[in-house]
């Protein structure tokens, strides 16, 4: 008897239990592969946190991020999920049974799934976390159009933040694009951006830090500024923070599991990873496109692969 | 003034209007870009001649495949879409636009989206067509769990009949599988076929067409056989076809847009198709799954490469 056979064995192993991994986990449990997810915060992950979801195919009319949520939870425990609030701090590779060390012990599956999400990143003033998703928002796709004809502030000075307050444009009356040093767009972004400040539809403040995000009741009413030194305020209906994603893969770096060098994970075209059997899907990957629609889809998808891994043949889908 | 002024223009045509279209549309619409959507047949693709959806993410027991269908299109319409009934012909490469021939006369789009799909090819037997979804399937994900401890027919001879046929085992206690000739199917998948002949949970029957299946009410009974020349009945609860895919690409054989060996659409990284501007999305992309969860996924991801495309330049997600 060796100590390897006291660890409890599973089939399949979820780390996380947002979108992308309760949709694997539809399809995993409903083929009978035994399954079990460790959720270290939020089941439903930044879907359960979101007020409303307006574009997520299924529901003509949106709907609430918690709806959603436990929704996804229900359909996956209805096929014998079981989800375990805990964390997984380390893998290791055995060959054909990877061993995870978790806040439960250590545990072995035959593969994993690694569905930990992004976070977007902070900028830390007061107010922001207060106004999340009722004034502060973090992605331009998802809540932009409930900004028509309204005045925005948008935060950052990367690509991202130029690309995004382009595309807000569509909707927004008028944009102060806050900058904390220099724009770090690249030459087109700053180009393109340029067409925009020219029509008055953008104001460009450089060496400007966000002080405080300000609000009534349920609503932003302005940002708190100071522009080379001098205080300022800006009267707006919503915030748009873009200073970058985190990728909940901190866990992973000590592991061969391949990240680049954001700390995505890094996949192949059946989205495994570097480590065999251990796959990746939704917005942890390298190239997510941080929407529930895409994440759940990958879901399936990485589902579909881990059976094929399971069953000894990994092959492109259609012959 | 030139006869192109005449020609109705669009800022995105896509083709199609299953769900990857349709998702697509959603994002498309609701920020604002204008879109149109051509169908030739239902709207919904695939899905809405689907019985029950299972494992479609988001419906704890399951969506009626029309009800599913319908509410897409409601939400893109909802933000503006336009779904016309009506066929693209071709597609002809002008640069920034691109002309699509049309059954409602030429057309231009400063982008398009392919979202076609693929059929599931049929035998042609009586029958197949009567008990579709009723017994008879093409899909073991989508509808094998249906059939726990029930008796099946499987027809095909290639990987995905032997692959799929393996799977179904989980479900069904006993599987005839009903090859024309003979099986084409992967060394490694023979091998591993042989095991659960071994057990007794497959039979192969070689050189054996199928004549009918044959069916009481809404549920199949039985499956009409000849084997080497002599009739022969299969008493089943249910039948699966693999006998191949049939992307419905065939009005871009004449054009630049690159397929594979099968007639897939080829796309690259950004789902971007060899054809500058046009992009594919769902099951008519090379390396599709054939479920709606990715196909719907896809689209939103889709979607937002389009939207860069046309903001001019196409980009990493994430930075």
């Amino acid at each position: 008897m060796s100590d390897a056979t006291a660890i409890p064995q599973h089939e399949v192993i979820i780390i996380g239990a947002g979108p992308a991994a309760l949709t694997a986990a539809i399809y995993t449990t409903r083929e009978d592969i035994e399954t079990l997810l460790f959720e270290r915060g939020v089941v439903g992950g930044l879907a359960a946190v979101t007020d409303k979801i307006d574009n997520y195919p299924g529901f003509p009319d949106g709907v609430a991020g918690l709806t959603l949520a436990d929704d996804l939870r229900k359909q996956a425990e209805r096929f014998g999920a079981v989800i375990e609030l805990g964390e997984v701090t380390a893998i290791h590779d055995e060959g054909a049974l990877k061993r995870l060390e978790t806040t439960s012990g250590d545990m072995h599956a035959k593969a994993v799934l690694i569905a930990t999400g992004s976070d977007y990143k902070k900028i830390g003033a007061p107010g922001e976390a207060e106004y999340y998703a009722r004034g502060v928002h973090y992605c331009a796709t998802c809540d932009g159009a409930f900004y028509r004809d309204k005045r925005l502030v948008v935060i950052g000075g990367g690509n991202s933040a130029v690309q995004e307050a382009i595309f807000l444009t569509r909707f927004a009356t008028h944009i102060d694009l806050l900058v904390r040093s220099t724009i770090k767009a690249s030459e087109v972004l700053q180009q393109e951006l340029q067409k925009f400040v020219d029509e008055g539809k953008v104001t460009v403040h450089l060496a400007t830090t966000t002080d405080e995000i300000v609000g009534k009741e349920k609503f932003v009413t302005s940002v708190k500024a100071t522009k080379d030194g001098v205080p300022t305020e800006f009267t707006v209906d919503g915030v748009f923070v873009f200073v970058g994603l985190e990728p909940n893969s901190q866990f992973l770096k000590p592991t061969p599991v391949r990240l680049d060098e954001i700390g995505f994970v890094i996949t192949d075209q059946h989205l495994q990873t570097t480590m065999s059997g251990v796959f990746a899907v939704g917005d942890i990957r390298s190239g997510a496109t941080m929407q529930i629609a895409s994440a759940a889809g990958e879901g399936a998808t990485g589902a579909l692969k881990l059976r094929e891994y399971l069953e000894g043949h990994l092959h492109p889908t259609q012959n």
